[in-house]
């Protein structure tokens, strides 16, 4: 997507043509710099300080992590080692497994001479997938939106909910959640945003307002406490989210808070969509009770970062001295909350049959 | 209640015997400092800034505002304009119309030469009867609470959620929903409280957090998103939160986000409890939806104070330039989510027959 007019993914081979180039995702929106990894540590860290995050861009970041490792050492013994410190960087999303098993089954194919060339092939097609995946999620939640829309008189806008940022900056380009969203705006579909701020981390107020806005997408931040009186009001027609894991039964795990945001849309009658890549369901699953859920330094709840108005960014307790903290990074929404999953191949009911109908292969694996 | 072993209430008449003093609530947790109230203007300032807040303390305010009015001008014409400009501080806590409406009702009974002494008088039977009725609460909350302790094994602390803040803060002293709880804790009970954070204001944060600690009651801050979570992993015994304005069918206007909180309680099969004086019922409305719901300044959505740590308390952007904002401060929770209505005379279920079982001379009224 555009950053001032220029086009940008998320991550990228940089010029000298094996480092990687990462936004850093930890200074918007006050500030728009690129971060140079030039080692697994690079990427291992980048990926635990949520200079990148969201599932897929996780999936990336980890494959080129793997890159990085390779030019050092390709050894089996190496790599996964590797595999395993990339793997534990972050617990939840299962598009990191997913990821670096790609990757690593690629490179143990190649020998020795090819496994560096292998590697950074193998990052560039889960790029590259990621992308036609995520252009695919946008065409079959546009059709969505435009459905609702049409039910829309006087051309009034139509107003969509989003927590968290499932966007572009959560993948390595387009997006999930705001994927439709983007979509619906370049084709003309009046389309206004709520964007759910999404304390502890803001990636609503700081990410998600910053993409649309750069987008030029009609959107208004409100505090996370705000949608389920919103949906009471009649001022949102429908909700979309992104999902770090999905089970085969339909569960969604999403950023801390999106169970409460479905459990208001399912009490008001409002349509609740999730969308996803394929490679975000875990197959291995049925219940999203069984996901692990991370929890995250409690600064995140206790401190906040801002820009000061002689722009100048700061960090400020907000909590009393001695008060203690819990910080859980994401829930779970039963499939009962759940509309419809939107993914690459179309969308269908959140229950092991919808999933099955559209990735019948898996039922064939499982058979 | 006590502030470094000093027992407080949140507003008193000065050593000079007529100036009203404040806890400056805006300036809490980083700091503990009162404001002096001289005039009119003094007392809605105070109101309209959220200096003092909570619907209690609200009416003390707005009751202490009509003698300082008083005693400058004690005319029907400068009482009824006193009268206006305060009832337009804020308009969703209905028990400020109810102190007011008492004050004048009391001064206006007295000739001129006894009305500043009249309304001083008002003034100081509205913050006692206040402290009654909390107290009152606090022993019929404390019920509830002991009959949940009592279903725990092994002494293990009964894990209570509650959203912003209805302490001691809130009213004149003892709270509303924390009322219970700090008499479950002086008790001997094994209580700990989830602490919603509260955005935009994070009065849970900064007030809640802050009183619970000042009392030595165990408690951790969590942001909004989390309590459906902790719900759902069973670390919610009951919810508790106060309510500005109640309907006389048991609806409840209280703090923007109860909503999310009420559905995920009843989703989980938790008890959730909402605390009130018998002067946040409105007797003259069935449906919360007729409520006036007030929109404050968007800035409170889009900026954050905190204290940094050099110890100075600064203010800090939290969006990009550009994006908009929107800042309802509160939700309708409607009957059929609260489990117990907790009032100075007993508790209740939400609804008119429940309501009218403890306050009968309202049916007659009506009949």
């Amino acid at each position: 997507m555009k950053v001032n007019g220029a086009h940008y993914r998320t991550i990228w081979v940089g010029d000298d043509g094996w480092s990687v180039e990462i936004i850093d995702q930890t200074r918007l929106p006050h500030e728009f710099a690129t971060l140079r990894l030039t080692s697994l540590e690079d990427a291992a860290t980048a990926i635990r300080t949520m200079a990148v995050r969201g599932a897929p861009l996780i999936g990336a970041t980890a494959a080129y992590g793997m890159c990085l490792q390779a030019r050092t050492d390709s050894t089996e013994k190496a790599l996964r080692h590797a595999y395993d410190l990339l793997l534990a960087t972050r617990p939840t999303a299962v598009n990191l497994r997913w990821a670096l098993d790609e990757s690593l089954a690629a490179i143990l194919t190649a020998d020795a001479s090819h496994r560096v060339a292998t590697a950074y092939a193998a990052a560039a097609k889960i790029s590259d997938d990621d992308i036609a995946s995520c252009e695919a999620i946008g065409r079959h939640g546009l059709a969505l939106i435009r459905a609702a829309y049409d039910q829309k008189t006087n051309g009034a806008a139509i107003n969509i909910l989003t927590h968290c940022n499932a966007g572009w900056l959560a993948t390595v380009d387009w997006g999930t959640a705001l994927a439709p969203i983007y979509m619906a705006h370049d084709a003309g579909i009046n389309v206004h945003v709520w964007v759910d701020e999404t304390r502890p981390r803001n990636q609503g107020a700081s990410l998600t307002a910053w993409e649309l806005g750069e987008h030029g997408v009609p959107h208004t931040v409100i505090a996370d406490n705000t949608g389920g009186h919103l949906m009471q009001r009649g001022e949102v027609d429908l909700c979309i989210t992104g999902t770090d894991r999905t089970t085969a039964a339909g569960d969604v795990c999403n950023k801390i808070g999106t169970y409460l945001k479905a459990l208001a849309a399912a009490d008001n009658g409002i349509p609740f969509y999730v969308a996803l890549p394929h490679t975000t369901i875990d197959w291995s699953i049925d219940n999203g009770a069984e996901i692990p859920i991370e929890q995250r330094d409690t600064r995140e709840v206790t401190r906040i970062t801002g820009r000061r108005d002689d722009g100048s960014v700061v960090q400020v307790q907000l909590t009393p001295e001695g008060s203690k903290a819990a910080n859980f990074a994401f829930d779970v929404t039963p499939a009962r909350l759940v509309t419809r999953l939107v993914t690459d191949r179309g969308d269908c009911e959140a229950s092991k049959a919808g999933l099955l109908s559209l990735f019948p292969e898996r039922g064939r694996m499982r058979s």
